[in-house]
């Protein structure tokens, strides 16, 4: 199989998610084991300006979600940022993989040069889809799924680099 | 441009150990202006079993030097993993950079069926070449350098994404 807009962004990007759901169905398990309040780490940040782990769970969402869908012309649907609880981030994950099955390749390859506009903060950048995939997307959302990842290990949840990566070769 | 083996490997790789570098260069100073033993650090992890932030560095170097070389044929020159100081690290970093230069894309586009041995831990994995950079070597790196930055985060280093992403549309 050739490499493709759609082959770099659709796949790994639900992989990634997918093992964020794993990721976090480990911290449930690891609250309910140890009899921790399961806001205590929902809630937990690795430094007092950075977000909480719910926050890396929707901005991993949203990056992937608009992304896709920007690179395939269409907007995202809008999602309501209130999941307070282990259950609703693993659905929040689950569901964003269910949206990113519905893109077929045909609606993202090509888009290298379709041109993309992303605000961010106060700034209105503007690139094409081939920059905007690799340099903007992917890096963000693994940014964020490593940030929950770290920030369940730093709480002592019992996990592992294959829990990120996926087992090699699948 | 269109995708290719390459364009999604090689550049996006070496941005985001430019960014590396740039990241220990933020905690080098802070150190240096906080009166604070660099080795501490140097060492520090989020975790008991977690790598201390040198390992991040020595295993994003290397992830992404032996990767792109593998996609190639080629075998990475060894190198010790002996940094101790933000100095060497910083170093490790640009000479990694420095090698990821030295590949033109016609070594590194048409690898996607290229067969790959990867031994990790006591077993050896084989897979082409399209899984093993999108699901092995970007999303391993992105790891590693996003726990180093989350290392220095943690230990008050004053960081944004924007050091983590580099500058959108560049």
């Amino acid at each position: 199989m050739a490499i493709s807009m759609y082959t770099a962004s659709v796949p790994p990007l639900i992989r990634c998610l997918n093992n964020l759901s794993g990721i976090l169905e480990k911290g449930a398990a690891h609250v309910e084991s140890q009899g921790i309040d399961p806001s205590v780490l929902i809630n937990f940040r690795l430094f007092p300006d950075m977000f909480p782990l719910s926050k890396q769970v929707q901005i991993a969402s949203d990056v992937a979600r608009k992304g896709v869908a920007r690179l395939a012309g269409m907007d995202a649907p809008p999602i309501e940022d209130n999941e307070t609880s282990f259950p609703e981030l693993i659905t929040r994950s689950r569901n964003t993989v269910d949206y990113l099955n519905t893109f077929t390749p045909e609606q993202v390859d090509g888009s290298e040069e379709k041109i993309i506009s992303l605000p961010v903060r106060d700034e209105v950048y503007q690139f094409p889809g081939l920059p905007y995939l690799l340099t903007f997307v992917k890096p963000n959302v693994y940014f964020h799924v490593t940030t929950a990842y770290n920030i369940l290990r730093h709480s002592g949840v019992e996990l592992g680099k294959l829990d990120y990566l996926g087992k090699p070769g699948n």
